[in-house]
């Protein structure tokens, strides 16, 4: 299956890698910026494309893997309609693409994918959605070789797994970056929570988060809070933030 | 160096079997509840006491792990006033255990304790405070048994420590839980997201959590964001909570 790459991003270039470990023939990698197409292309040992409307038009399959604002853009330039056409968005509804190949879906791969960071796919959930039996076919195959994990879902549930990954991931990862300033602001190292983070992640890969809930909140220990939103008062950010996340913690009992 | 341990909660529990393992004597423990005390003497191979005041007068140190607002009751019940006397909390003063002895002082490992869950001690912080020289001396051979982290801190850098620990553990937890609710809500599987957890809290093992940031409101990227919040117009928490985390993001960048 000759593949076509369409961006070279963060999701491009971890899924570009993916598909190419995969043993998937990757044919062409286009970017907006010709420049990252050369060096992904490089990485990819493919050619790099300069216009979407120059991609090798045999291919059998046109991934576009760019900022979801961009993605109709792009498949309109597509220079042919008989192809499978895939995007790989979390919130996108599948039918942008309905207006270029009968053949249409969606690949999302569930991870939060950095520059800095390889990634395994082989326990990523890789979430489908296909516009013909055609298409679902040849999306499968494709993301079998990527991982074990793979699931149909409809538009409308993409999103909401999308919404529900903004809570666990980006957000997430905000709380560490808020503890990283406070614990900064005395002079104490981040490094001091990292155990005690992978500890909270680890501890609901077998549990329900709800039945490990710790901390006062869940005890309703109201001198403790009190005390906390106390050293909080100079940080109105934080303060907002702890009053609200522990009522919430307190709504979901 | 015998060891009277007061309280049977999660933390009381994990640290007594950590002293176990660490060759520490453990000659006695005290639980409000008598069953508690008599469950956890059991495993700890060690007997029961029914009334702080009937503890061991001999023993050399007294920790005291109960709740924060009974530290201070429990202190003043311990029978003699020459021993090392040590509470186990995050955000109590030490000096609440100022009435007790003259050698007093906090011994607060920094993790997360649940039930379910077996915790090896070994890469955990173990935060200590002391009074005296003595206290001080006696605290870190403890502390160096269990764990070879063990830094020095004051009750108001350990407080800050807490609250930290509240937003990067706690509230973390929380948003897992409330990702885990919104799926439920839609026929999905926690376990989607599962990897995803994971990645996320691994890639800040190495990284400044800062730097490693994506999602939506990183990008500023109010479309996705707008079809978020519109996800969630059912669910005034999730959606209030969506805004102010959203913000909180671009307001640190």
């Amino acid at each position: 299956m000759n593949i076509v790459l369409l961006g070279s991003g963060n999701v491009a270039t971890h899924l570009g890698k993916a598909l190419k470990m995969a043993g998937c023939n990757i044919v062409g990698v286009w970017s907006r910026t010709f420049e990252n197409a050369l060096s992904l292309a490089s990485l990819l040992q493919t050619r790099a494309i300069a216009q979407v409307s120059h991609a090798d038009p045999s291919a059998d399959v046109y991934i576009i893997s760019v900022n979801d604002d961009a993605i109709q853009d792009v498949a309109s330039a597509i220079p042919v309609k008989d192809k499978l056409v895939v995007h790989t968005s979390g919130s996108v509804d599948m039918d942008v693409l309905k207006d270029y190949s009968a053949d249409f879906g969606v690949l999302y791969p569930l991870q939060t994918f950095s520059r800095e960071k390889d990634v395994s796919f082989k326990d990523i959930p890789v979430i489908l959605e296909s516009s013909s039996e055609r298409a679902g076919e040849m999306l499968k195959e494709i993301a079998f070789r990527l991982s074990s994990r793979v699931h149909d879902l409809s538009s409308e549930q993409r999103r909401i797994l999308h919404v529900s990954a903004v809570f666990a991931c980006n957000f997430t990862n905000h709380l560490y970056a808020l503890a990283d300033d406070l614990l900064q602001n005395h002079d104490l190292d981040f490094d001091l929570l990292r155990p005690l983070i992978r500890e909270t992640s680890e501890k609901i890969q077998n549990h329900s988060p709800r039945n490990v809930q710790t901390g006062p909140a869940v005890r309703n220990d109201k001198k403790t809070m009190h005390a906390h939103l106390n050293a909080l008062k100079n940080t109105p950010d934080l303060y907002k933030l702890y009053q609200l996340l522990s009522q919430s913690i307190v709504n979901l009992k």
